[in-house]
C-alpha cells in the first residue's frame, strides 16, 4: 500500500474507505446462534467476535499476530505550563519502553502482543499552536506516514497508544475543533495538574481555537494545525488499518482524539475500531459518546501508552476463543430451548 | 484444614475469619507509588495488585496457579416451570465441560487457568423449596464440603461459577431472604423466560419466603432451606478461600448470591473477593451494591459457568504484571513530577 505523499493524498485515502465483509459477519452471527449457550448470553463477546469476523473477512477471526503501537511526540505548548511533568520525560519514557520497564511492556506481554515504539522527532517539538500551526504540511505528512507504515504484514489486530508530555491539552484542542465547545469544557487534569494548570490548559485551547478557527477547513487540517506528531501517527495507523481492514483498539483520551479525525473526515470511518476503555481523563467518555463508541473497560486508568487498549486485547481473545472453540448444540448433544 | 462435619461447624468457621496481611498490602502500596507512572494512573489495576498482595501476604502477589471452579446442581423447583431449558441440560452441559466444548473451557484456557467441575448429585434434585427445605442438614453439609475441599494446594486465585437449570430463581430467593424485598423485585429472565415464566419465578420466590421466613435464623440456614447444591458448593469454596487467604473472583447473579451468604453470616466476609463482572441478569447490580462490590467488567453476559469471573482473570494478570515488572522512577532515570 503506497504511503501518502501529501496532505491531499491523505484526504483522498480518507474518502475511499473499504467496508467490512458482510458475508463473513453474517456467517459469524449464524455460528454464534448455535453454540452451546442461551442466545445472546455472551453479550459483547458475541458482538466482538462478529465485528472481528467482518473486518478480517473470515467466519472465525484469529488473533495470532497482535501489534501494540505507541507513538511519542513533543509539544511546543508545554512552554505554557500545561503539564505536571517536564518535556525530558518523553525521551526518558521512550527509553523505559525500550528497556521493558513501563506499564505497556508488562501489559503487552500479558496480552501476547508485540510492542513497537515510534519516537517522532522528540528533539523537535511541534510549534506552539497558539502562535502558529503545530506542523508544516511536510512535517504533518511525515508523522502521519510513520503511523501509516507502522503495521506489519499479516497483522490481525492493532492497538494504538501514545506518550507526549502536554498532549491531553492537544487532544482537548482537537476535540473542541471537531465537536465544538470551549477549552474549559474539554480539558482535564491529565497526569495531575492543579487548578491553575487546568486554567492554563483551557486558555491554551481557547487561544488555539481563536487563531485557527477559520483555517481548519476539515478534520485533517485541524490535526495539522492543533495536533501533535504522535496524534498524527496514531491517525495514520488507524487510517492504514481501515484500508487494510485490520481491526484496531483505541486507547484513552488522546488516542481517541486522534482517531476521531478519521470519523469526522469520513463518515463511519471508525467502524473497524473498538474503544478499549474509558479513562479517568475528564472528557474521554464525552468524546466516545460523540463517536458512538462504547468502551469495553472502565478501570479508572489515565496513564496513556496504550495501556487501556492493551488490557482489552485479552477480552477479544476470550471472545474469539469462545467463537472458535465452543461446541454447537448438535455437536454436544445439548437440548436446545 | 479440616472439613466441616455439621452445620454448626460451618457456622463456627464463618465466625472466625482471618484478615488480610496489612504489612504486605502497605508494602505493595508503597511500591505502586514509585513505579514509572503518574500516581494512581493505573486506577483499579493498582487497587487489585494491593488487594492481592494483602491476601496472599506478599508485596508482589503471583498468579502462577489459578483454578476455575464450577459447581453443578439440580433444582426441585424446576417442576414449577421457572426455566426455559429442561433439567436434562445439567448433565449434558457437564459432559460438554468435560469434553471441552463450553464457553468456560475456552475462557479458562485463554486465562491460563485450570478448570475443575464438581457435579453435585445431578440425579437427585433438591426438594422443591416452596414445599420443604431444599436440603437436609446432611445433604447441605455434603454440598458445602464439596466446595470447601475443592481448592488445590498452592493455589494463588480461584474463580467460582455454576451450572444449574432453575438456579436464577434459587439465587433470587436467597437474595430476598438475605436482603429483603419480594420475588418480583429479585427475579430476572435467566436463560430467557417469557413474561409468564417471570411471574412463575416471582411466585416461587414468594411461596418459599412465606414457608421458611421464621425458620431462616441465619444466612447459613437460609442457604440450606432455599438454596441449591451448587450454591452451597460455591459458598463452601468462598469460605475455604477466605480461611486460606486465597483471593476469589465471583461470577454472576447466582455465584454472587452464594457468596453473599458469607457476607451476611460474617461481617466483612467477602473482603477477599472481587466481583468479576456485572451480568445482564436484572438484579445482579443491586445484589453487588448490597455487598459493596464494584464489578470489574460489564459485558452484558448472562451465561453463568463462571464465564464473567474467568474473563476477569486476565485483568488481574495485567495488574500483577505491572506491579511486579515495572521499573521505578529511580531505576529508569525518569524525572518525577
Amino acid at each position: 500500500m503506497t504511503s501518502p505523499q501529501s496532505i491531499d493524498d491523505i484526504r483522498r485515502l480518507c474518502s475511499n474507505l473499504p467496508e467490512a465483509d458482510a458475508d463473513a459477519a453474517k456467517a459469524a452471527a449464524a455460528r454464534q446462534a448455535v453454540l452451546t449457550k442461551p442466545p445472546g448470553s455472551l453479550g459483547r463477546l458475541e458482538e466482538l467476535a462478529i465485528q472481528l469476523a467482518g473486518w478480517q473477512g473470515r467466519e472465525i477471526p484469529k488473533l495470532d499476530k497482535v501489534e501494540v503501537l505507541i507513538f511519542a511526540g513533543a509539544h511546543g505548548i508545554t512552554a505554557r505550563g500545561v503539564s505536571a511533568f517536564p518535556d525530558a520525560v518523553n525521551a526518558q519514557m521512550v527509553a523505559n519502553f525500550e528497556a521493558g520497564g513501563a506499564a505497556i511492556n508488562q501489559l503487552s506481554r500479558t496480552a501476547g502482543a508485540s510492542l513497537k515504539v515510534f519516537s517522532l522527532r522528540l528533539d523537535t517539538p511541534t510549534q506552539d499552536f497558539t502562535q502558529a500551526p503545530a506542523m508544516s504540511e511536510e512535517e504533518f505528512v511525515e508523522a502521519v506516514t510513520a503511523g501509516f507504515d507502522a503495521i506489519g504484514s499479516d497483522t490481525d489486530l492493532i492497538t494504538i497508544g501514545e506518550m507526549g508530555i502536554g498532549n491531553t491539552t492537544t487532544a482537548a484542542t482537537i476535540a473542541a475543533a471537531l465537536f465544538g465547545g470551549d477549552g474549559a469544557s474539554w480539558v482535564g487534569r491529565g497526569t495531575g495538574v492543579d487548578d491553575e494548570g487546568l486554567r492554563r490548559k483551557a486558555d491554551t485551547v481557547d487561544a488555539a481555537l481563536a487563531l485557527h478557527k477559520d483555517a481548519m477547513i476539515d478534520a485533517v487540517e485541524a490535526l495539522r494545525r492543533v495536533g501533535g506528531r504522535e496524534l498524527a501517527g496514531m491517525f495514520g495507523a488507524v487510517l492504514a488499518a481501515r484500508l487494510r481492514r485490520i481491526p484496531v483498539i483505541i486507547d484513552g483520551f488522546v488516542a481517541t482524539a486522534a482517531a476521531a479525525v478519521l470519523a469526522k473526515q469520513s463518515g463511519g470511518g471508525l467502524a473497524h475500531a473498538i474503544a478499549g476503555h474509558v479513562s479517568a481523563e475528564a472528557q474521554h467518555r464525552r468524546l466516545l459518546d460523540h463517536l458512538g463508541l462504547k468502551p469495553l473497560l472502565d478501570m479508572g486508568m489515565r496513564l496513556g501508552e496504550g495501556t487501556g487498549a492493551c488490557l482489552a486485547i485479552n477480552i477479544l481473545r476470550g471472545a474469539v476463543a469462545c467463537h472458535a472453540g465452543m461446541a454447537t448444540f448438535a455437536e454436544a448433544g445439548v437440548s436446545d430451548k
